[in-house]
């Protein structure tokens, strides 16, 4: 491979010839050899956008020369575009203030930007450096934690809430499809009073619904950047109009709103913003592993489960058993949810080590969150793609169950009382007789007034 | 002991004679012998809440006889007010329903309102069952998601906010009262640039501010009660207008607002919105580490540590080193930080458990979440009264630190470029100067220029 | 009150004139008034049992004299056979080492001791400081983790893996006793091939096995000692022989090895065994989760389940539903693992905090620790005694939901090939016929060699 | 892009033409697009030991034609050479046995072993089949979790306990090297009784080997291996002495022991083995916080901290801070630390979620286990080399930190008691005293009794 030599103030350092990036990112590449776990592209785009926010704000307020900002603003650009991703090849298990992507950013936009001088032939009168101009009026401090918090607000608005909708229209369509199937409900996972399945699967689609209506309110604790606070939050060396200025920019830039953090030591070194948001995302995980684990149940069989839906079979579920389907998109939405409580406890715990002006556990955070986001969006979208889409009633065992279920018994207290009632059930139980039977043979009341009063769709509260 | 036979539809039991429980609270005592953890009586209470306010919604809407409304509504109260708390033994490990705190609540209710009427000779007429009167149109199902609610909003709004509150105006004034005070600032536990103490503390008192604010916020998503949809979200047995009836009774009753669950499946077997609010207080819990860490490491000494702050001296620190003063309200305060996190995980867990149309860990849920609630409350009053109040800084240390640290350096970049500022520092640091020496001595600048550009106390941003 | 004044080097203070207790309990609770969780009792006997084998160790070492020595002795018996439990009112949220219970202890121990001295008429001539005497050649810092250490080896093997091997016992019984029952087997909820019930149930018995296994494994970890470390693991103040002296001692009062700690910096600052054990302790909860979930869905109906296992009917099941019974002990359990699971993360996050010489989240470890250990070994009693000993099989639901199962067809893969055995289980499905039908309609194989090959019983590998 | 056409028992399928995978495989891509965590090559070259094996296996008994197996063998061999990893897509989030990883790794092992017998002339005679032959006397429930097991063993002997004492080794020499260097020892953060930093050292030494000895044991548990239960632990369609010897076989393969394990059904539904092992990682990780957090707090400063030690300076620590340099691997550590407490709660989770035969959250529990013992592999070298290699003592600083301390007072407790010791002490505290000043100015002792009684070197116990 071929190499130049580049500098910092540490001294000189080869770097492959090939790539924009300078001595500090080849510096981290050698001294962090951990692990495979990249620092996320939508954590390194949301710092590119951090940068070109910064060269406009800062050639607004005449800090930065106009020709540098605007050749700053087109390598961001083509960072955002995805054109370098190859370019940031650090790991999250770097420094715990990401100066090192900070920086890596900072030299791939250098680079590239002089590349774009060059280009126009300013490249002699105006020579862009990392941290002079391209970190102009920022620290890692700032521009880390405030790329985390773009990154979230768009990978939670463009991914997981789409996603999210997706599934819960399917569902609420799914609701309406089966609004007349009435069919038992079960509590405790035993036979309980009558519910139909379009009220059973409203309830999942109000989960996803209330989901959204958490991780949309917390969202927006998180549209407070931490720019202008630079180093520890004073804003040494950041123009006094720069904070509101690039919050601005930012909002343009991304499209949705964005403000300055209105205390910087705070915006520096808590992250409890983003450990609510997480809890939003992690009851979200909750509901999906319940919804995922109902709709397995009761697709459980196909002949000695449940059995009262059936969901698509998508592809052999054994490698032994012939004709075996199983439920995977279930199972594969359920580790996702799993994988979401671990990073919830990574997240909330590494929020809490924060010390003096910094906390320098970010990359851990906005991995683990960023992590969290992605596989919940991609899971709920296979899930509805694969599942959720195909579930459809098996009206026939739906049927049998309800007609054979004794807590119908329950219409019955406010004509004869819990107690009386409680009777009826158990000697049914007990004797293998149907509940009408056994409601008659009590002599608490007639066949007719039985048929009267037990009518299971008249338990669900929709059908009359 | 005495003891009198009880009944219920599983046969007879004994029950002690002077106890105002029945045979279902009987049952759960001798079957449910684990632990010591009782159900807390934020929950019992909550739940004579819901039962007060049911029997209200009950008479208004015709379906229960006034005078047995009122009678429970006087046993209600009494419960509430703390007369009986000795008779609600059950442990937290029953049934995952809550259902048999519901029937203890029931119980005692239907006696104690039973003895009431006694004493008004109105026993005969009116004799009050535990599930036909003060279980009217609810199930466990539905009472004890809402008591979970309302214990949940009553502790947050009663102990844990003005708690918040109170340690947030020790800091705030202790912000105010440093104002002035220039001190080193600290990043990644090295020295970096100045900031006032008061800044420093500033950034505590938002953290705390900011944490009130998404605990509120996520607080109105659990004012949302379960009530109307009795065993399985139908709402079977409860009388159409009886949702909302109830809802509109318990923010009567409690003076905040309560209003009935949108989506009752939703409401009965989710519990997104509590891991939510607990996501916040996560957030709460990781911000007070950070501070209690911030206060211990800043008044670590006295004489071989920071050293910066001193905080008050409130016991014998140790056992065998005399004259030891330790930083033990912080070391309480980050042990409750440690639990709040481990509840986190409980309830998260639990929380992803439900099946069908009910989530049975119900217990679980509301005793990690209370713990959480009244530990820090009282971890934040208690740090507040004996060290937050104490806080005083350390003139002299804070002085020494600040003139010899090196990284007040950065004020220098703007005027000879980050490169060549570093090259001061690393030679004052290497040769053991002071920066002022270093940088005359690298000819970069004069005398009159460093005193000119490096003011620590212009460097904060607020000291002009 | 009445009250007496206590002195400590802090000054005066006034004590309860009842209590045993001294100047620093009364500070404590004065000054720590938070929860309502108290050091649990079973670390402050562990605490005694310390300072007895302290007494004697020092005795014998000849640095303490010996009367004083046996009126130590005394006391500290007493605490162990619970006759003062009520003299340690500290909650756990206190200094992060334990001291003030090692205080509590202390202060308790000398006035007792005192008071046996003065009935014994040698109060003049002996009188017992708490700490010159009680905690002599001791810091909080060393009794405290070596309290821990003996309560949670007592705990687990008086408590937890008695608990364990009673349930593992009777599902020992049951899987033997139910050795004949040919049943489905069930992966991914979906019928799969069959197992007698007797082999399912072994697996359960097996996970306790393995489970004891290992903690019987990880308690070898936790029966080193910190004493003779005092303060800070130099073993300053303490007789060079007083370390393997005192573990020789606690041997022999506890009637279970304890040996003294190879590091004694290791010992004070490091809690990587308690976390070790701990993780043992998840490792059954997890499989105590699976195991109560395995009864209760196998359990589950009476109707509209699978309906395989009856298990006991104990209590009302719903306060609306009449004659509904539930699972409730496989509630509680599994409510219990949720809480082991919210312990362990608490516990492996606060394992991580230690500073330099000392971790000071001890009070925080052990609680959750013997909260852990004390629910499961309850939980199991419970659940063993009002569940799994009245566990049977509902033969009849056993029977037909053998006969329907489709992955019979495993059988004949290796007569026919996966892809052909696939083919015959599909149409199975899809026209409803049975396997034999399907399989004779397939013609590949004749109805005699179906009834040779296929053959449930055969297929469960113990059964010929 | 080329494709070919694949079949499987659901039907046909595109496969790109270039690939040795087959259908099963293509609809897991196309099923299965969730995030971009693709199963560990860890894992799946430990399944491709499980194919080699189990061909010899099958070969030994009969079962198995011995051309067929040696194909199956070398094409194994070449996978776990590496040889064939980008022909491994699929990503974690899959079905939750494993299935598809099964069948990827059967389609490739057939693939390219028919290969190899076209090549030598035999592919005529001689059609490998992904499920009658590659799989033959396995199931996915069982060839899995052994893949599990032998990728946790391998990867834990061969990288993490590698790592560990390297990094052991290092702080053994350190210890050593600066065991006559006296320091202040610290507890709370306060200034506690003298150490020598050889003590303080060897304390993370010891937390090293502890750990490495728990890792140790607990890996023991996990050398049993799932293979001979097939598709529910009955063991159908293997040999019966498939179980044993195929364990052999793995035993050879890999050169450590393996064995079969005594209960199939516990060994495919528990992961309890797992948890426990993972339990030791997550104490390791907990000491490793400790140590990497000890490190940065003893060299914080430069100037304005502790600055006990020195460390390597790596990088520019600061994107604004000229000169500035940051304790990055240390920050690196404790951010893995963190990740692995995340890993561990998800771990747990997903145990306890077995359902009859099968747990199916395989793909989550082995992604997590392996992500853990990885990062922490490569941070602990990393740290090794980048951080604790270069690790010095500021004898400047420790020295006079350590003359001015108060707490050498201890040493007087057996001379004048701890009370006239805390009176010192609190003086000198006070009124800005040295210890021997206020020592005589109490009239206790004189300066040559002081002299006598506190010496520093003497109270570590080990400098005489």
């Amino acid at each position: 491979m071929e190499y130049r030599i580049e500098k910092d103030t540490m001294g000189e350092i080869r770097v492959p010839a090939d790539k924009l990036w300078g001595a500090q990112t080849q510096r981290s590449r050698e001294n962090f050899r951990i692990g495979w776990e990249r620092m996320p592209l939508a954590a390194v785009h949301a710092m590119a956008v951090v940068k070109k926010a910064a060269a406009r704000a800062n050639a607004r307020l005449g800090v930065l020369d106009k020709t540098k900002a605007e050749a700053i603003e087109s390598a961001a650009d083509e960072i955002v575009a995805g054109r370098w991703d190859d370019q940031f090849p650090l790991v999250v298990w770097q420094t715990g203030s990401g100066t090192q992507t900070n920086m890596n950013v900072n030299e791939v936009i250098a680079s590239r930007a002089n590349q774009l001088l060059e280009e126009q032939g300013k490249g002699q009168s105006h020579r862009i450096h990392p941290n002079d101009d391209v970190n102009r009026s920022q620290s890692s401090n700032d521009t880390f934690p405030a790329a985390m918090h773009i990154a979230a607000v768009l990978e939670v608005e463009k991914r997981l809430l789409p996603a999210l909708k997706t599934l819960q229209t399917t569902l609420g369509e799914k609701s309406k499809a089966f609004a007349d199937i009435v069919k038992i409900g079960r509590t405790h996972l035993q036979d309980a009073t009558p519910i139909t399945l379009g009220q059973e699967i409203s309830g999942w689609e109000a989960m996803l619904a209330k989901s959204a209506s958490m991780i949309g309110s917390s969202v927006e604790a998180i549209r407070e950047l931490a720019l202008g606070g630079t180093a520890v939050g004073t804003g040494i060396n950041a123009h006094p109009g720069f904070a509101a200025a690039v919050a601005e920019e930012v909002t343009a830039l991304t499209g949705t709103r964005f403000e300055t953090a209105p205390n910087k030591f705070h915006a520096l070194t808590s992250h409890d913003q983003l450990v609510w948001v997480h809890g939003a995302v992690k009851g979200l995980a909750a509901d999906l592993m319940k919804i995922a684990n109902d709709v397995r149940w009761l697709a459980s069989g196909p002949r000695c489960g449940i059995g009262e839906l059936t969901i698509p079979e998508n592809e052999p579920g054994s490698s032994i058993m012939p004709g075996k389907v199983n439920p995977t998109q279930c199972e594969a939405l359920t580790m996702v949810a799993c994988q979401v409580m671990g990073n919830d406890a990574a997240i909330g715990f590494a929020a809490s080590q924060g010390n003096f002006e910094l906390n320098v556990y970010k990359p851990v955070i906005i991995y683990n969150f960023l992590q969290s986001v992605v596989l919940l969006a991609d899971a709920m979208l296979s899930f509805n793609e694969h599942c959720a889409v195909g579930i459809e009633p098996n009206r026939e065992t739906i049927r049998r169950n309800l007609e054979q279920s004794l807590m119908l018994v329950t219409a019955l207290n406010p004509h004869i009382g819990y107690e009386n009632a409680a009777k009826i059930a158990k000697q049914a139980h007990k004797e293998g007789l149907t509940l009408k039977e056994s409601a008659v043979r009590s002599g608490l009341l007639t066949e007719a007034q039985f048929d009267q009063y037990v009518r299971p769709e008249k338990m669900t509260g929709v059908i009359s």
